[in-house]
């Protein structure tokens, strides 16, 4: 069993867009830059984040993405439920009803079996539950003791994240 | 993220095991039979098994598959790992080291994104870490109030267990 890139370039990537100043909006293009991955790979999983809602995009030549609400109340297990999909890991096929002389109607009690694997997805999920966007962004900060991770991600964002001011003036150059 | 049907598979292969008579074995083919699943796909998995130590495997026309320790010392982690290896779900690919002008040598502290996901993985396997197989085998049996699935189990092991008698009478038969 194993994740998808997906859930470390998206995690990575709201982490990022955390960052943004207030209504500014980041380009798919420079995510993916800022990230070393693939634009093409990293808009699929952009497009999963604004399709559960935790991301918005802003269309555009000032365009980009944004957070749909703020960091506080995004946790980890959204994003990786988003990617990866909201399933448990574990699906009963219910091979104990199987085989020769399969017993009608019986066992109709759950799986022993599925409940311990959902025993552990629940506390698997109850620990991503607990941690928010904004506690991670915390975190990094905490461990950044020179500020030279908070200076990288500021002089790029200074270059592509792009503000209201902008796309205001952006979009009155294209309606002249 | 999922699991493929060979964990389920494993884990109910194990359970039925545990209820064999002392010393005999089970066939790969009457585990598959019973369970009504591929054959040639469960003897990977159980081959997994015995190469995790969970199971021992008898060859020869008498031959079979049994646990290699008690019931009570076989988890469901234990079973969960043998076939879908002993790497943690989420793999960090330390993208936050890339991009442009990457700072070198920084950061150097874990990944927090890392850490949050390899804690949710500790917590997941330790609620399977904490279940072994003679709890769940213990929990059927406790559900089987009319006694029906153990019924079903207890005709087909008789038909289809190998016990060391009759090993031992088809080693003779195979010495003269």
């Amino acid at each position: 069993m194993r994740f998808g890139d997906g859930v470390e370039q998206a995690i990575h990537s709201v982490v990022m867009l955390s960052a943004l100043s207030a209504d500014a909006a980041l380009p798919a293009a420079a995510l993916a830059e800022f990230h070393g991955v693939s634009p093409s790979y990293l808009l699929k999983h952009l497009q999963s984040l604004v399709g559960a809602g935790l991301l918005v995009s802003l269309s555009g030549p000032a365009g980009g993405y944004r957070l749909a609400r703020p960091a506080e109340k995004i946790s980890v297990l959204d994003i990786v439920l988003a990617i990866e999909g909201r399933e448990p890991a574990f699906r009963c096929a219910e091979i104990r009803r199987r085989g020769p002389d399969p017993l009608p109607g019986v066992p109709t009690m759950p799986c022993e079996i599925n409940a311990v694997m959902l025993r552990a997805e629940r506390a698997w999920r109850s620990e991503l539950a607990e941690v928010s966007v904004a506690a991670i962004a915390a975190q990094v900060a905490a461990h950044d003791q020179d500020g030279r991770v908070a200076a990288r991600r500021c002089a790029f964002l200074d270059r592509r994240e792009r503000r209201p001011a902008a796309r205001a003036t952006l979009m009155q150059g294209e309606a002249k």
